[in-house]
């Protein structure tokens, strides 16, 4: 026995230092011994597991759920169609499908050490091998960068992000000549054709890009080939791209430096607070790759500290991703992002799971592991289901934030403004333009109420893998209606959009944080600036929530000052939800209706009612037993437009939800002061409505100059709150003094408020 | 001791006599030693409940939430102040708060004995007794019975029903002289005013009168008023009537026997199947005045034995009443209904503990009293809170049924059919006009999806308490579109409203019940006829729920035949909810968009677009990430409208809902035969659509007959289902065969499918 043992750590040295040497050789991967899964499972982390299993509830039910899954599939055998569909189609689906399976498969191959997951895998990735050689572009025209499996490279890049795990996790369950079939037939080739033969998707900084280096690049680690992750890392060295290209999103192909290949995408498009430049929808959609990578190649190439990039930048994106949640943890959908994705979202099960294990465990994120309900099969995810079941979990930290976007931290931002348990959450958007899923929006906000919309952000017009809607795939209205500025809540000035809605111009500028201040939770305000969007105007949004005892909930202060040059008409719309109550200013209706004009996102919008200003309007309205009511400072110079979004829509693409627009012709400068409220409630059951009339009489403009603007909110008890922006000198310790109708106000800082 | 012991035992006994002779004379109510409370609480019951309070979970959360309400209403301190405004306004809300206090805080008196409770009805009755003397009419004009308290004699009655509760509880509490005053100043005027003073409100039969004969009844209990008491069960004698009176719904006064009273209001709104002929809502509403004092009029006078008038009505009435509930436990708002109410609400709390402790301890009751987690402070609320802490609850059996309408069971009715545990639920009416809360729409339907509405009846147009809306009240759109035809899922012909939407005709009509027959589960139908709603035209509809096996959920085959003496247009709207997605036909939209038409109802639809009708034309929608598809015979003359609710209403009070109508024009005979399929789902977090295509190829009217009329079902994998309605013969044992393109067909009853 003894001499056994030492023969076998004798054995275990030799093939060590065999190892090693093989190090050093440039190809390892015709190795049979090489140490697998090494990837994102660990061979290390698969006997920690196995350890752990039937001890660990949520590990073990995340485990159940993915061998009924997978269990499931192998019933019905493997297909591999041909392709030709759209997303939404069927071999879109199947092949979408296919490498999920491929990826948890290998997992519990690794983790139950069953032959038949193995044997699954292997079947898929033959067969998989036994097509691509043969195969043409996919049929489906539509893209910039069309796919072999895919319409687009897109998603061929997704499946050898998941593939590439899959074949990791049975590597030594194959033999040489096997891997030597799927390396040659499959992976190369799929590899080569999303990266050399399609530079114009490889090589650019964009969340589709992420996706191809991440693809490349973990092939590249299984695979052992340096080169391939070479291409990843730093893209295609010299490729050859029009510096006018444009994707089918209307972005340029070429960014401004050159830059490409996955540090190139960490680097650029995340501000150094985590901000992915492109929204948060997106943010999520290549948190994978990115987090997927950063995984494999600090478990395979320590060396990179990958984590460690531009300070800890994808840890902090976790971060910022989790605080651009509402209170059902659904993303804010700034930009083009669909409404509903939330961080119960597979990707973001891998980044909390990933943020813990590789972050420092924090114990925040474990509770929102445990809403998710679910852990990645693999080192993490034990890590986390470990740590729950010694209690560790505490409740993540949802707060004021101020989250600047720009590679730098200098091209502007979003901000957000939390009350209470998310009472109430403000999200104000003065960013850059977001790459090419950007929106025409600058100073718009968005408001929520414990996660329900209040005022809301339009999102996306698309319907993703619904087929029937385009092939689930961006439909024309988001051009026409969802990227315009008036489909936000923000000015339009002569309805025409922001940098008149072209990204050439709007991809040069961002706004200009103006102050952030939310150290008393009660009084807490955003302010921004937007000096590019007109030529000759000028744009300054303040936002504040605030929580006055007299009030039985926080309410918004919004003050919007424009100056400019000539007299224009601007536009400031509040896309609200639900039934109008009441209002104390003369509406007309017609029992006729047309579009509000003509273009700009204006020929969407139905005209239902016009309305003249009152000197302070207001309009009360119903959601969800809820009442709600905008004050305004208002003229009967003012027109007051209830409008409909839907108008020249024959494919009905868009929602057919309200907006009330304030409408004010031919100034120069003006400013508009606003309160929302949220104010009572209505019970269908009870029938009682409670607290159903505004709590306030008059919203002024007191005082407006250069340098300081005044609005005053009198409420029905006529007590009156003023409000003071120091609309150039934001230094905190400045002292200011203002003698505004015969009263005396001195304070130091930005604002006043009292 | 002894002696002082015989002594109070002499003095018992003489009291007793004492009291013995008191029961002789004609008025009691000024014995102080009468036993109290007997009304809703009893002497027993209270003792029952204190020796049990702290050991039901149930019954003393009940008791803690209502110890707090009225502790903070005390705290706030008693105001009474002078009527002025409709529902919602100050004083309205107030005095409602205050009967609901009264009544509370006198069983609190009773169960805690503790003597604040006692004070604080006291100081708020006579309050009351010190301001009603000299009290005038409510100053608010609309009702056509003015009240005292409120704008109208209902209210005012709803004050009366409760505050007798809290007069009951606080009796003993009081001196003889104390309750003189009550008596003379407040209770005896109040119940003349709500009676002689207006018998256009109380001597009729509608849930008006309902609440003014309880009020008047209940409080003639508590003072043992005889008289008082008959003119509660039996109305007033003579009183004078114009008989084409009407009310502010525009319903009759008189009612066609001239009977009046609890007994008469009783005996006539209810079918023996204990349907409410005004519909749930107001069924809901009326069930509180109808069972507590029956409760009362049990426990002080058994001898009228009102559980058991006309077979139990009362208590059938109450499982009718939670039969007409979705999953949720909504009522379906049949009628003037506000959407919401349900079996969470007081009345409901109340019915079913009502229908437990006098209803023979049914076990199903005790889960809905589970789900409301609350039961009566009451005799009642004790056996559930005991029955349900003794593990007995049972699930309440909701299933598919046929309610009969009319006081015999003879006029029409409304048959629901359930698929699973609510998968799916069909509510067709077929029923009498239901008084002055009628809408026009005979042979319509709705259907839900475990308690979301998938097609929808629209209701009320009302915001009931929400004063800014027309005080609260039926608002002009509750005539000129809720109450119309074509805001209901039926046929209209030529635009018209059935019975040309007049009560006068409508009341003299109900449809007649084909058949019903839910035998199996798996194939439901429900088919009825309406000959009177435009005189020349026959309509017939039968609706089908079936399973089939190749289809993911049931759906519904609905066959609408209509037969004319002349050609006619007809209409038959679908109001679904969500988003388009897909059409099967041409559509057209215009960038100018017009009402519908310029009255019945039309006059409040935009028509929003225009399709051409296919073979089987086919639409598709999402909501609330679920795929549903209406698949319809239709041909090229056919029109297909797609419209929104909302033109012609200046004031906002119509909600904004989506409606797709068939059009055949200048047709004689036809039959509309439509499938409505539930098949598909989407996640907005994994983005994964299924099923999202209907499942059905063709829908066709292969042979139609005064005889029989047979729809064929083709489905994506061409597989055919057959369903055959005899139109004529009824009779379950007839024997039918019938050849249709060439195949033999034979059956035995009134229909055939397979």
């Amino acid at each position: 026995m003894r001499n056994y043992i030492v023969l076998l750590v004798l054995l275990n040295f030799l093939f060590l230092s065999c190892n090693a040497n093989q190090n050093d050789s440039k190809n390892l991967s015709g190795n049979e011994n090489e140490i697998h899964p090494k990837l994102i499972l660990t061979k290390k982390g698969v006997e920690e597991i196995r350890s752990h299993l039937g001890k660990l509830p949520l590990f073990d039910a995340s485990l159940e759920k993915v061998k009924q899954e997978v269990d499931q599939e192998i019933e019905l055998g493997i297909q591999v169609p041909i392709p030709k569909d759209y997303s939404g189609g069927y071999t879109h689906e199947r092949h979408k499908r296919n490498f999920l399976m491929i990826q948890k498969a290998g997992v519990l191959y690794q983790i139950l050490q069953d032959d038949k997951y193995g044997n699954y895998v292997k079947d898929m990735l033959f067969a998989y091998a036994k097509m691509y050689p043969t195969l043409p572009i996919h049929p489906k025209p539509r893209s910039y960068a069309r796919g072999k499996l895919f319409w687009q490279c897109l998603n061929d890049s997704n499946w050898l992000v998941y593939a590439s795990q899959g074949y990791d996790c049975i590597y030594n369950f194959l033999s040489e000549e096997e891997r030597s079939v799927l390396e040659n037939d499959l992976f190369k080739p799929f590899a080569d054709y999303i990266s050399i033969q399609n530079p114009q998707f490889f090589n650019r900084v964009h969340n589709h890009s992420t996706w191809g280096n991440a693809a490349v690049g973990m092939i590249a680690l299984v695979m052992n080939d340096d080169a391939l992750l070479d291409r990843a890392l730093y893209g295609i060295k010299n490729a050859a791209l029009a510096s006018n290209a444009k994707d089918n999103d209307g972005g340029f192909i070429k960014n401004k430096e050159g830059k490409a290949g996955y540090f190139a995408n960490l680097e650029e498009p995340f501000s150094p607070d985590g901000y992915y430049t492109e929204g948060p929808y997106y943010q999520r959609y290549a948190m994978y790759p990115f987090l997927i990578f950063a995984e494999a190649l600090q478990n395979v190439k320590p060396e990179y500290e990958v984590f460690k990039f531009k300070n800890n930048v994808l840890l902090n994106s976790i971060d910022a991703l989790l605080q651009l949640t509402d209170a059902d943890g659904e993303f804010f959908p700034i930009n083009d992002g669909q409404k509903g994705m939330s961080y119960y979202s597979r990707e973001l099960v891998t980044a909390v799971d990933v943020a813990y294990a590789y972050g420092g465990n924090n114990s925040g994120l474990l509770s929102i592991a445990e809403k998710q309900q679910k852990v990645t099969l693999d080192d993490a995810g034990l890590a986390v289901a470990l740590a729950i079941k010694d209690g560790k979990a505490t409740l993540f930290d949802k707060k004021s934030v101020n989250l600047s976007d720009g590679s730098k931290g200098d091209e502007g931002g979003v901000g957000i403004l939390r009350y209470g348990e998310e009472d109430l959450t403000l999200v104000f958007k003065y960013a850059a333009q977001g790459l090419s899923h950007g929106h025409y929006d600058k100073l718009s906000f968005s408001l929520f109420e414990k996660g329900e919309e209040v005022l809301q952000d339009y999102g996306l017009a698309r319907y993703v893998n619904v087929e029937q809607k385009g092939g689930g795939n961006y439909l024309k209205e988001n051009k026409t209606w969802a990227k315009q500025t008036i489909a936000h809540n923000t000015v339009i000035q002569d309805e025409i959009s922001h940098f008149q809605g072209k990204y050439e111009i709007g991809s040069k500028h961002h706004s200009e944080l103006h102050f952030f201040n939310a150290d008393n939770s009660d009084v807490q305000l955003i302010s921004a600036k937007e000096n590019n969007a007109y030529p000759g105007s000028k744009m300054h949004r303040t936002l504040a929530v605030v929580k006055d005892e007299k009030y039985t909930k926080p309410y918004v202060l919004d003050v919007f000052r424009i100056t400019s040059d000539q007299p224009h008409q601007f536009d400031l719309p509040y896309y609200y939800f639900g039934q109008p109550i009441s209002m104390n200013f003369d509406v007309n209706t017609s029992s006729s209706i047309q579009p509000l004009g003509s273009k700009n996102g204006y020929q969407h919008l139905w005209l239902e009612a016009t309305g003249q200003g009152a000197t302070t309007s207001q309009f009360t309205w119903l959601n969800h037993n809820k009442f709600y009511t905008i004050s305004s400072n208002t003229s009967k110079q003012d027109e007051l437009l209830f409008a409909r979004i839907g108008a020249n829509d024959p494919n009905f693409n868009l929602r057919n939800d309200p907006g009330f627009i304030i409408r004010r012709k031919n100034v120069k400068q003006t400013v508009f002061a606003t309160v929302i409220e949220s104010h009572g409630t209505y019970s269908p059951v009870s029938e009682f409505s409670v607290s159903a009339t505004s709590n306030i009489k008059k919203v002024q403009v007191v005082y407006d100059s250069e340098e300081y603007t005044v609005v005053q909110i009198t409420n029905v008890e006529n007590e009156v709150k003023t409000l003071i922006i120091s609309n150039r000198d934001t230094n905190n310790q400045t002292k200011h003094s203002l003698k505004v109708n015969n009263k005396e106000f001195s304070w130091v800082g930005p604002f006043y408020f009292k």
